[in-house]
């Protein structure tokens, strides 16, 4: 696996923090808003002597919740259409080992999150992405495109909705088209929705596990680590009402023997939060959003879609290597002691070339931290094309 | 991946206990002593209102104290030498991963952890066995046996020291014998030592990590599962001194994201749990299995070695198919009300027909259930026999 250009970038954001720079982190994925208080509450109160494995395929309890958390976006599901895993990572990977064979094909709607890139490769699997653009804020191309794809090692199509990096919402029209061509060449659709919770369009959520006639096909990957700002318990969830594959699962779950315990307890009482906490989040990262979004589109040669999920944008910038700009703020450029990390959007792509003059940024930082990391940005700009 | 012989026992003891029979638990490997109280006070205490992710690679912290712990081994490593894993289970993987290709191969002495064939499966990679004998108390075979089954797709060897299932504690002789043959042939070792604190013999443990001349060599997969009976937090750690392999593996563990974060806190505390902790549950573990190996040699047609090492023992009966029996204990037989289950040891052996006489016992149960165990299972062998 190559490294990705934000770990390459890691070493000048630890010698710019050397140097005494604050640098505004704009480029990981990690909230920064708090974990609910009654998962903290459980997590303290941990009654075992024994910190022992839990089933497999993840406690009863928990996926008997689940089915009611699911009940909330029309979801209909039973406790055994839910496998527990450590985190959304590892559903990608039991999705990946259990529908896919080396040399298999998948098709991957470009630029995507890299880390499907990683497991593809762990498994033999070959990704083939269809490339999205900003000019249409990065709408799954026509399905004829899709089409010109498939071929007869095609197993699978793997969309993340709202999407990581881009932000996009995929509207009810893209995800029945999907669904027709999954029907059609019977084959899977894996869907990672982890950031369903922050949708910030009008209509309801469309989630793959809603589509009729492809039900046997359908694979939701997820994870409570964004819903609930708990990236760090490691807990997702493969989802698929197919038995036949759910059993197949579950045998990779059994070879790992178990999902973390702790982190089981805490996401089971985060299902508990409050309409306050989701609500106070939501218009949080709403507000951040605009913020962000507006102040971008202000600087000369920006441009941004408005993002209607999740908590990313990616970016146009003008300049030709966003990887060179990248390094070159951290490495470089200050402004009153300041400066920004981004992630270059070349680790987003398969195709080379691609995404060289766009950027990912998160709205993961405080609106006052957002603003000055704006002015940054547009000094930045400034001084690195009048070098 | 075929279902194991102990999963596929698992509804008959589901239906043994709706019967409303008391089932002795003889086929788990999960520790029933307490986790140390430095591990829970930590749990309890998590400071942070946003649970994180945690370095891909683990707590720095964590792994400097790990260090330390290695020291009163004799063994000397550096905290980069380190990588913490979600269980010991992740560190297989990686392994695996990082060191086979698909169709290359790595020779097991069985009887085996069964789930290093799955994990084996998931990477294309093929585990070659060479069986190891009850009446030879399972020591390793002569390195010429090992010698004959390299070829040129040969790249490594796994050995679990001390041993599950068989209780094994292989001598410095049998290792210093690997040594040379992984150096001769530049193979990778992977040594399973999970179980390292349970050691039964008077000598100091031999870890692979002593071995001389073969540093570039040697993995060492590790878990505090067994050592703190904390198998529900899910750490472990993949260790090697190959400074080429560990960067290959971080690029999995990134791909993968992190590895439980309050896991490491527990985990990074129990290591503070006082000389006595350990004391107590070794002490614990030799008296348990004194009185069940004494317990199961008494028994006529059984015969068990002495096992120096871990909490399990594999023991030969007096019966043709411990597949058959194992599953006629729950489903037909009862004594006072009460039964057994044991693990059927064909499913640790990939020889056909290999163990179809033996059975793994765990001792994880109260000296007082051990004992009474040993009771059902004399009537049950009687009973069987008798039919």
């Amino acid at each position: 696996m190559p490294a990705s250009p934000i770990r390459k970038l890691a070493p000048f954001a630890v010698a710019a923090k050397q140097k005494g720079l604050k640098v505004y982190h704009l480029n990981i994925g990690q909230p920064d808003l708090p974990t609910p208080q009654e998962g903290l509450d459980a997590l303290h109160h941990v009654g075992r002597t024994v910190l022992e494995y839990s089933p497999s395929q993840g406690y009863q309890s928990y996926r008997e919740k689940l089915v009611g958390y699911y009940a909330k976006y029309n979801i209909s599901l039973t406790p055994d259409d839910i496998m527990v895993t450590t985190g959304g990572s590892e559903a990608v990977q039991f999705a990946f080992m259990a529908c896919l064979n080396p040399g298999d094909e998948v098709i991957v709607p470009e630029p995507a999150y890299a880390n499907y890139m990683g497991f593809a490769c762990e498994t033999g699997a070959v990704v083939r992405t269809i490339t999205t653009k900003i000019e249409n804020g990065f709408a799954l191309p026509p399905v004829e495109e899709f089409e010109k794809m498939i071929n007869e090692r095609t197993r699978a199509i793997l969309i993340c909705n709202p999407n990581n990096p881009t932000g996009t919402l995929y509207t009810k029209d893209e995800l029945l088209q999907i669904r027709d061509l999954v029907k059609k060449y019977d084959l899977y659709l894996f869907a990672d929705e982890v950031y369903r919770e922050y949708v910030y369009a009008d209509e309801p959520y469309v989630s793959a596990l809603h589509l009729e006639g492809i039900e046997q096909n359908v694979v939701v990957i997820d994870s409570v680590s964004k819903r609930y700002s708990e990236c760090g318990i490691r807990i997702g969830a493969f989802i698929s009402r197919n038995k036949e594959l759910m059993a197949a699962v579950l045998k990779f779950g059994q070879a790992r023997l178990s999902p973390p315990l702790v982190g089981q307890v805490v996401a089971e009482a985060s299902l508990d939060a409050p309409q306050q906490y989701h609500k106070d989040v939501y218009d949080e990262y709403v507000e951040r959003r605009n913020c962000l979004v507006e102040g971008l589109n202000r600087i000369p040669g920006v441009y941004s879609p408005m993002p209607m999920g999740a908590f990313y944008t990616v970016v146009q910038l003008p300049v030709d290597d966003s990887d060179d700009f990248c390094r070159w703020c951290l490495e470089e450029f200050s402004y009153e002691g300041e400066t920004v990390m981004m992630a270059p959007a070349t680790g987003f792509y398969a195709t080379p070339g691609a995404g060289k003059n766009q950027v990912r940024i998160a709205y993961v930082l405080k609106i006052e931290d957002l603003k000055r990391a704006l002015v940054v940005l547009e000094k930045a700009l400034a001084a690195y094309n009048a070098r």
